[in-house]
């Protein structure tokens, strides 16, 4: 549909919302035209939180975690347990370990994975402040918790050889197949990783 | 996933635009993250766009459709043919129809359609003001160009009974099998319709 739009105010307004990640005119056009019939109190809220978040946010100097404060509230957290780290992606990983409440130490967000098709060398992630953490001598033990793909094992291995000196322990979170998976539809890399890596069966579940 | 936010700022906008139709929480989270990794200018730009589009727009007098200026560029566009008003639910439906550029009348948009369900009856649309441009005398024919739907059926009869008065000729849109349809795959109300407002073979497609 070669659109014509009756308002300049309301094209740039459809501009703006179709530049978002997997919107498009029409879904801009959907979400603008319902802003507009929201009471004029919520669409400056809206428009505020956005603008305020971009102005007011920090990361955390620790971990670079999103935070309200120079250090964020789990690095802040005295009852954290200082000697683990778990290195993540990104922001939406910290909340997903920490759903899962299984989590008691720190953690080091990297801001992405190296992936030279996309332009991301290890010195655009936060690899050096990682190693600089380690090298403070207080962490025992670092996790690797990133994607389970080409780029982040290639990531795992270079935070893994660039903390080959240090006397800490690295590991890696599991893989196999998912709780509730059936073996039927697992990809044949996981099921045989799950079978290499298996584990001792005490009973438990 | 429980998500404890890390951040209350990033908490804000990430419920201001879950609010949003059809945006849930995780989509939220990753349009806000995407809005952090843009520029401030263009984040700034963002909020002004919808802010500004709520605060300044307005609605054409005459038709309804939203406009930079009290009357609409289509309203005030002299070339259009004053005597032929063609009905819409919304503001979406005229940029449909101009886009067709087989219409070159006025537009009058009702805002809805008559819907007892959701609360919104012929006094919540735009029709007395319908009526009233009718009743002016330069009109010559409406078309309703309503969803073809029960609410929409409903909302061309409510129209049709306020107007039978005034010497106003009233059509509907051809409902019929879209081009490029197979027959195979049309439901039998359509198909059906289609048997009994057969038209004329001209030989023209």
């Amino acid at each position: 549909m070669n659109q014509q739009y009756p308002s300049l105010l309301l094209q740039k307004a459809v501009d703006e919302f179709s530049k978002l990640p997997g919107v498009g005119k029409k879904t801009a056009m959907r979400l603008v035209l319902h802003l507009l019939r929201q009471e004029t109190e919520e669409v400056d809220a809206f428009g505020k939180a956005i603008t305020q978040l971009k102005h007011e946010v920090k990361y955390c100097k620790v971990c670079h975690n999103i935070s309200d404060t120079d250090v964020c509230q789990i690095c802040a957290n005295p009852s954290r347990d200082t000697s683990t780290i778990c290195v993540v992606e990104s922001i939406q990983d910290v909340m997903a370990v920490e759903a899962t409440q299984q989590f008691h130490g720190l953690y080091h967000v990297l801001g992405g994975v190296i992936s030279p098709m996309d332009g991301i060398g290890p010195s655009d992630l936060q690899i050096d402040s990682l190693v600089e953490r380690v090298s403070k001598g207080d962490v025992k033990e670092v996790i690797l918790a990133l994607s389970s793909t080409m780029e982040g094992d290639t990531t795992n291995f270079y935070i893994y050889r660039k903390l080959a000196d240090k006397s800490v322990k690295i590991s890696v979170i599991a893989r196999g197949i998912s709780i509730g998976d059936e073996l039927e539809y697992t990809d044949e890399i996981t099921l045989g990783r799950s079978i290499v890596n298996r584990t001792l069966f005490t009973g438990n579940i």
